[in-house]
């Protein structure tokens, strides 16, 4: 018989959201006249804008036509689309990038995922914690995180990113060959400043890792000097790749659309040590493997949003959301609630009051209020004690969650 | 340093698309006034179909609603497309399968590629030969492949499928864990009756292999007693995962929307022996981890083609395509040349005259006619002495194309 991967065996039965939605269809079922109102997971709830919905209607027009119809695209992505992100994400910075630098993908997930498969199965991982259960779950399918004891991956080196050091994490005390950062952070809503990110490049150019840097949430970042992406910081072409999503930016979760950016310097090297490899190559290699590009009307729906029209459009709807945030942070202080996250990013972490856990909270949220948040410990040990709303949601269901909450 | 995946440095360097578009850009350069036509890569040309366009539109709207946005999809697809599959595609056919059994994806050729993830990196690989690469490559890039010597893999077992042996490829004399299969065969063209796949199926049960079966061109069968799916042999819901495309059956190669079943009765087992793991399961992890759904919008589209005028409408393009292969067949035969393939397949299968090779072949289509096809041996050593060709093209192409080859 065909022998299974062992490593997926090693992971924990189930997903967080997976064990949220049962909790809330328990609630559901005995109370069935409840309104649940849900700011756990973070997804959008606002439409798309007119430029993006008006570009999707046109490239489902091309490919009514004979004449203007698009069969398979490039694997990487159309240069429209490349050739816009290099122009208005990184340029528009001062950030030089190349077309041939960006990957279009159907969203960061799935690069987030298999970017892994590109670097040796075996390298000392480094994240943050919390975290997105992603960054852990994909090297543990491949055995890259080790064995799962306790609440932590043996081969996986925790940062904890907590109140205690206001969440800006300490550099490792030992090399780690790679590291995952995601700023503004997913789930505690905080950033880093530059100074304060250029020591996790410093860290990286110096002991030779490998920085996997998700800053989905950028477009979220209202403070000057809170940088949107890594390559703001000298030194990071070398060191960093870099994944972005039109998931939040634009609310296309449910069209899929996202770009991972690799520089040509970005290297890896053989277990030798003589050859350095160009993980941009590689990661083309894969992606012409194992991938057959993102849909064109996506594409087309992407490029849209560059449009002077489209900027301005989806402006408004992070404006919508980050005026969630606000009333949802000041609700909740005014309720005695202690805050953090919410400015730049439109995830609230919300300590748990007179010491209950994140999943104690998370009970009484539902069953006092009707509320659905994320417990904090479900993005790991050092999430214990605060729980995560998203903003995301419909004004008027974020004011009722509120004035549900008595503190 | 991060380490590299060295085994991607023993992929061979260029990929057979790129080295073709490298000849063809050469040729295109000294000849600049020729008129190039590509019946090379199997990319479809006829718009959509009105009822997918439609859909599309439709969902496009609701994406401009509040009432009616769509986020976050479900990971492994909508109920209403998983369950027009079951119903359309399978119980149609007399195959009972269940719509959790079904996998939505952006195209089959991401599933084929990540399938690996979820079984031992040694397990042993049998494929016919000559072969879509994507199935070798992303065996190669996690070390299942082996070792690459004298066009061959050494983990790999080659089944030859020729002209001698009508291709029937013979099953292997010794064990092998899994098993690629795809039928109606890309790039031959060619296709197994329910006796000879039956011989698979069963070599599979007594083996207790795997067979990974690609049945991205199903509805261009035009025999009745060619099945579409593994799952119309007996047994092969214990033993096959089947792989299917909406790119070929409904033009969606720039859409991006196919899907993948697994019987909960598939498995594979631990090193030792001692667990049976359900291969669903495990692929349901993998997709919830490393996948976040296909666009909404090519998931409308996609169930579009299950309707009375879908399906009516998808079929004048499958029968296009099929008179344009049977227009080809018959002037290259008239020219003397041996055709196979074209007639329950997009494909055809021309055998070079003269013992030429692939290569030769190729140039001399390329410098005689300005017409560019696939080499047979890109994909795979017993692929030598044969070009592929594509029924995709205009019809007109097509013709046009079929005047200038002279015998």
């Amino acid at each position: 018989m065909a022998l299974v991967n062992e490593y997926f065996l090693r992971l924990t039965e189930s997903y967080l959201f997976s064990d949220i939605a049962k909790k809330v269809n328990a609630y559901k079922l005995t109370h069935p006249k409840g309104n649940v109102i849900s700011l756990g997971i973070g997804d959008v709830t606002q439409p798309l804008c007119p430029a993006v919905i008006k570009a999707m209607h046109e490239a489902v027009e091309e490919m009514a036509t004979s004449a203007h119809f698009h069969g398979y695209g490039p694997e990487h992505g159309y240069d429209f689309l490349r050739e816009a992100i290099v122009k208005h994400d990184y340029l528009s910075r001062g950030v030089h990038i190349d077309p041939s630098e960006v990957f279009i993908n159907d969203g960061a997930k799935s690069d987030l995922g298999n970017i892994g498969d590109i670097v040796r199965w075996d390298n000392s991982v480094g994240l943050t914690d919390p975290v997105y259960p992603v960054y852990i779950d994909s090297n543990a399918m491949i055995g890259r995180a080790g064995t799962f004891a306790d609440g932590k991956w043996s081969n996986i080196t925790y940062m904890p990113t907590t109140e205690a050091n206001g969440f800006d994490p300490e550099l490792p005390d030992h090399r780690v060959d790679m590291i995952y950062l995601c700023y503004p952070n997913n789930p505690t809503g905080t950033v880093l400043t530059k100074k304060q990110l250029k020591r996790w490049v410093d860290y990286a150019l110096k002991n030779d890792s490998l920085i996997l840097f998700d800053s989905a949430y950028e477009s979220y970042i209202q403070d000057d000097d809170i940088p949107h992406s890594i390559y703001e910081i000298r030194g990071a072409k070398k060191c960093a790749i870099e994944f972005r999503s039109y998931s939040k930016t634009a609310g296309f979760t449910g069209i899929r659309c996202g770009y991972t950016v690799i520089p040509k310097e970005v290297t890896a090297t053989t277990f030798d040590g003589t050859q350095h490899v160009e993980l941009n190559r590689l990661w083309e290699r894969r992606q012409a493997t194992k991938f057959n590009g993102a849909s064109y009307i996506s594409q087309r729906a992407a490029a849209a949003i560059y449009t002077p029209e489209g900027k301005q459009q989806i402006r408004e709807t992070i404006s919508y959301y980050m005026q969630n945030a606000a009333i949802m942070r000041e609700h909740l202080q005014q309720k005695g609630l202690t805050v953090y996250g919410g400015t730049n990013a439109p995830y609230l972490w919300v300590k748990t009051p007179e010491g209950k856990t994140s999943w104690q909270f998370f009970d009484e949220l539902l069953y006092s209020s009707g509320v659905v948040c994320t417990p904090g410990v479900g993005f790991g040990p050092s999430g214990e004690g605060f729980v995560r709303l998203t903003a995301f949601g419909k004004r008027e269901d974020c004011i009722e969650a509120m004035n549900r909450i008595v503190g």
